[in-house]
């Protein structure tokens, strides 16, 4: 199936119009017409190749939501009709310790990235959510539950479960003081997660411009990281911090603002920056890495979204402002995700 | 009471001997007539002023057995002629949350150090083990087992639970693999109580002499730490890493050696090194620190190691070579504790 789409051409040139060519469902897959897409800061990381080994032409876009509208004959899971979504990834190895724990992203083969991958039987190249349809297997598909607008539940596919996970796998819990550093699409998804969880969430940030925003999201506090006199104030004071930014800063300052036993969980990967050990060993912390989540995991992370009235804050955008918003979310302005109408891509 | 010792006058002349005046116990004290004291890497540091703030005169010592010779009126705890040991600490502010724990070695307030430290009521100067005679609150004393000859049990007050505890703290369990970076003092304890603990430990250590030792001590494998394809060769293959070296050292290359949701826990405190996110992001991987262990997990370590053999390996000193046995320990020749026999010191 011809798919109007936008794609970059290489690594310097700006997206635009571009068709790829879908294929019919097999047997446990299915036809999704896409109705939303988010764009996520990897999208620029990836079009701009700054992580290496871009695959181009490159039709980024791992936050889609849509409608089944054909499945292959031996697909269960989903109906035509059904409101769908899928995240970073449309594969993996299912056999490892991870695939089989239902931990795909840390599969030992390495997951099927959504785009800028290779499928793992033909080697063809992976092309994402910026196109009016996609083929994927039911097993990587997630359902999109009723009272979730489509277009707020796009990000939920990156940006909710990756700030979910951590939140669940390390255990934060109601009463729990959580310290969300950085306020973008990860962290503002975060503060309402925790939020939700029943967590006091703080938010810390740069920009003393974010204080009514944080508030506005549900947080309790805001701190300035440019007054160096915070973290020496508030240094034991927090359970959990669940660290969304990439840019270089220093993790000592941060790792002091945890309580003894306290948890720094790192989402972005910002150059090395040196660590001491003396705040882990002096209060035993730990500091942590975490990376999206499996399929289960996003299910059940839509579901509580769903429940608990939860769902990302965005700006819809025609897919000629593409290229814009791209520069827009460099400078951080964007309140806190753009996504992509894919109507404004034409007829499927 | 007169007591005969052994102090660092400052930090740049030898240890030479000395008088520390001990006190009768008070109500819940007791007095022990020290028969061994363990000699810790952290005890040159102190007496050389490399931590800052150092007391001098010092006498150091934080590994002491002996036996308890007086009991003050209201002490339960122990009677005369106890074996006893004494390990990091003295006092704690008995009222935070760690203290009530019993994780005194994280008390809000700091805990009292057995020496090179000032006593809460009095501020006066603790004096250490390298003394014949030591006066201690019956709450911060252990009991030794019977079965680990007093020598031996010496370094385990403070090399044993400081390995200890984080084995136990982080669930080290029978069938993980366990990887012990550095073969001194803390590595050695390291490789029999996580042996006895029923893992199958590797050491990684620098120095290929050390093979021969890690396999008698237990361990079921050796790495040359100073071979580079190592480290991609054992990627992904360890449940937990336990760091015991003081120098720099690049801890991205060891973080990549865990498995997906490892832990590497640090107990020594290099200078800063750079750290990627990459190796915590991608595997979902921990990175904390642990601080020796609060008085009823040394309690609990002590009774572990009786029921399983564990004991140091020492060589014990007269307190006449202790100025030797510091330069001997700067060269790593030491197989793995200096214990001074404090009959050395002459009459009590």
């Amino acid at each position: 199936m011809r798919t109007p789409a936008y794609a970059a051409p290489s690594a310097d040139e700006p997206l635009a119009p571009f068709t790829v060519e879908r294929r019919e469902p097999r047997a446990h897959e299915v036809l999704i017409d896409i109705l939303y897409c988010g764009v996520c800061h990897s999208d620029i990381h990836q079009v701009r190749d700054e992580w290496g080994g871009s695959i181009f032409p490159m039709v980024p876009g791992h936050e889609i939501v849509g409608r089944v509208s054909r499945a292959g004959e031996g697909a269960t899971r989903f109906a035509v009709g059904d409101l769908v979504g899928v995240g970073c990834f449309v594969d993996s190895c299912r056999s490892c310790e991870q695939c089989r724990a239902g931990e795909e992203q840390y599969c030992r083969e390495g997951m099927t990235g959504t785009y800028n991958s290779r499928e793992r039987d033909s080697g063809e190249p992976t092309y994402g959510g910026y196109a009016t349809r996609i083929v994927v297997d039911e097993n990587y598909v997630v359902r999109i539950p009723d009272g979730i607008a489509p277009e707020r539940a796009a990000p939920l596919l990156c940006a909710g479960i990756t700030t979910y996970s951590p939140l669940r796998h390390f255990g934060v819990k109601a009463g729990d003081e959580v310290a969300v550093v950085g306020l973008g699409g990860l962290g503002h998804m975060a503060v309402k997660l925790a939020r939700a969880m029943g967590a006091r969430v703080t938010v810390l940030s740069t920009s003393e411009s974010k204080r009514q925003d944080a508030m506005a999201l549900g947080a309790e506090g805001f701190l300035s990281t440019r007054e160096r006199s915070m973290f020496r104030e508030h240094a034991g004071t927090f359970d959990f911090i669940i660290d969304t930014v990439s840019a270089q800063h220093d993790y000592n300052a941060y790792l002091n603002l945890l309580k003894i036993d306290g948890t720094m969980v790192l989402l972005g990967i910002p150059d090395p920056t040196p660590l001491s050990a003396f705040p882990l060993v002096s209060g035993r912390r730990r500091l942590a890495g975490s990376m999206i989540g499996g399929i289960r995991e996003t299910q059940e992370m839509l579901d509580f979204c769903a429940e608990h009235g939860v769902a990302s804050d965005v700006e819809v955008i025609d897919i000629a402002d593409i290229n814009t918003a791209y520069e827009r979310m460099l400078k951080g302005d964007v309140r806190y995700r753009f996504v992509i109408d894919t109507a404004s891509l034409g007829e499927a």
